[in-house]
């Protein structure tokens, strides 16, 4: 049992019970993802942005279940590489709902997306530019931003995006190579809590539009990115004051003149539709006079929880017996393998059930997003994650 | 290029070439494992431990031809889980050559594995101890001890072992349980530096062995685990050193009442016998004032470069040409995929050629441990990392 509230907190009335059942008998560990929370999180952003055009980001989970739900809900798709591409396509979506949104992109591959129908792709550099124009003749193309203030994220951030300066340049080439300038993208970061780094964000979008069209360039849309969050341990604020706020940003800055928006949720969409069983495979303790016990759990980092990483992700963790504080210890919580480095939670300490024991279910909930499609091949011989689709 | 020498300083004479003819006309990325080196690294190893059993850590390299190889030189083998232990048996390897080394087990896994003939169990708590005395009766089971002394990694070492005073109780209750309790182990950390951690390891369990003599319990075997070193960019010293200092320790300790000694060298057989062959995928500049490129490759942290994760592992990279130093540039290495954490090297600047262009193949040396059976299933739909076999 986690500290912060129970699984009501996280789920919907019957659902833990639910899954318990679901549970029974099945050989842990493995992710069950109840589809009809993706359409609930869908229609949620939907309503709340009704203006935007909604690109499910493909890499948070490509399960082909959700991908036919969100394609059924009328989605649109953010793909990442030529091999989400094809699964698209392969499970029926037409081409011209996909925006190739990896600004890290092989020439052949562009060739390849375009020669199946995709039109729109980002960039943020001359380079994939020039391949673009090459491969790609007449294409829209978006300009990705790189984000400044993401705080704490920000060195890392810096992998995807260009500053405003390149970016006009970009515009002009793209332009003079018989591109259509389309747009402007950024991405706050995922899992953003500054509701503050989306003004920021618009308001040089707005500046890049005014100076564009004094040079003739005049852009249509802005990609919002991901960035909407899950429900983790840490609180956060919902999606409809997430939305509330953004609108009031682009109103300010566009007035009625605004274009047209994209945006890319992922995580916001599945997270919190997943939940991960795992199994209690042992509990230890390193010496007679330590206060918590170590438990090791039939998941961890390379399994599906590499999001742990730095315990940047503090997944809400439960397990049957939901106790009192006062039968509540610490515990270290760690995965199978035999690398050290696979312990999910050290610093930030758990709380669990004093009489736990091994075999014992555990319950990872809003997992649903970045876990089983970066799970290990088999390390430690270990599979992939399973997963499992239901409706609750 | 990389600054730390060129390549004839970590290959053979000659085989760099033989990797680009092999790499031509191949999709990257892909791991070419040379077992030619690996039979060399497992005969140094035999060379200068004529005393020791080798035990292979499975979880290092599993790839099939790999544990064919190293079983025709006689090598045993460390395994991880049931899955390890069902595919050495389907490649012929005896139930007798195998160690559970993995001190997490589910019950039903230590069952299975004495089903099939395996009787060597690592442990380092109460409760696998009574998992393997209720499945596994009579078998040998060896104590880890907690690694106290492994510096920087000391936080994350703790995952495994038990300190002195817990491995004492183990032992008497495993001699009450029926099981034969055999030997001590420990593992001073991967790629460990330091050769004094072993002198520290092995005075902790003279100390053991001695106490456990005083209460009727002799114990015939020390496991030295692995940590013997690959070499990546930092200097290392060469097995041989390593050996002779360990044997030293263990002499100054045992005397003529040598235990029998087990290693379980993983990375130091397979590491130096693999190479990844990349390609330069994009290579851009983040504004027009910056000094250095980011290079984009085809293959990064989810694609089987994981321990590049806090920049801990180095590998040596080079590229086609060789330039002199004045024609290189400090660059950021990054992978391909969406995920902004997927960056190798942001702090520690690697060199390469100022007029590297995109689709440059480029080779990530050492690289046969760890990376394979690490990469993820599907992320960005990306497939696992290909591997192919050679001998040069």
């Amino acid at each position: 049992m986690e500290k912060n509230g129970d699984p009501s907190h996280y789920l919907k009335p019957g659902e833990f019970e639910s899954i318990k059942k679901f549970a029974e008998n099945k050989k842990t560990p493995f992710l069950l993802i109840n589809l009809k929370t993706v359409e609930e999180k869908y229609e949620e952003l939907e309503k709340n942005l009704p203006y935007a055009k909604i690109y499910y980001a493909v890499k948070a989970n490509p399960e082909p279940e959700v991908i036919k739900v969100l394609a059924n809900k009328g989605s649109n798709f953010d793909v990442a590489t030529v091999f989400e591409i094809n699964s698209l396509l392969a499970l029926g979506v037409a081409p011209e709902r996909m925006s190739f949104g990896n600004t890290i992109k092989k020439e052949e591959d562009i060739a390849y997306a375009f020669e199946k129908g995709i039109t729109l792709f980002a960039t943020d550099s001359e380079s994939d530019l020039m391949k673009i124009a090459r491969q790609a003749p007449q294409a829209k193309v978006f300009f990705r931003l790189l984000s400044d203030g993401s705080g704490a994220d920000w060195p890392l951030s810096r992998k995807f995006g260009a500053h405003p300066d390149v970016i006009f340049g970009l515009a002009l080439k793209a332009k003079k190579l018989g591109l259509i300038p389309y747009g402007l993208s950024f991405h706050v970061g995922s899992q953003q809590r500054d509701i503050g780094q989306w003004d920021d964000a618009i308001a040089q979008c707005k500046y890049l539009f005014s100076s564009l069209e004094d040079a003739d360039i005049s852009l249509k849309m802005i990609n919002l990115g991901g960035g909407f969050p899950s429900d983790y341990v840490q609180p956060t604020n919902s999606i409809e004051i997430y939305a509330k706020e953004i609108t009031r940003f682009l109103k300010e800055d566009f007035g009625e003149n605004m274009p047209q928006i994209i945006v890319e949720p992922g995580r916001s969409i599945v997270g919190d539709a997943g939940v991960i069983v795992s199994e209690v495979i042992m509990i230890s303790r390193k010496s007679t006079a330590n206060h918590y016990n170590w438990i090791y759990l039939d998941i961890g980092k390379f399994g599906g929880l590499i999001e742990t990483i730095d315990e940047s992700i503090k997944y809400p963790i439960f397990t049957d017996n939901q106790r009192q504080k006062q039968d509540l210890i610490e515990v270290i919580l760690a995965g199978p393998t035999c690398d050290s480095m696979d312990i999910m939670y050290e610093n930030y300490r758990y709380q669990m059930d004093k009489d736990l024991k091994e075999g014992d279910k555990v319950y990872i909930l809003t997992a649903g997003a970045y876990t089983a499609s970066y799970s290990s091949v088999c390390f430690n011989g270990i599979p992939p994650l399973q997963v499992y689709t239901t409706r609750l």
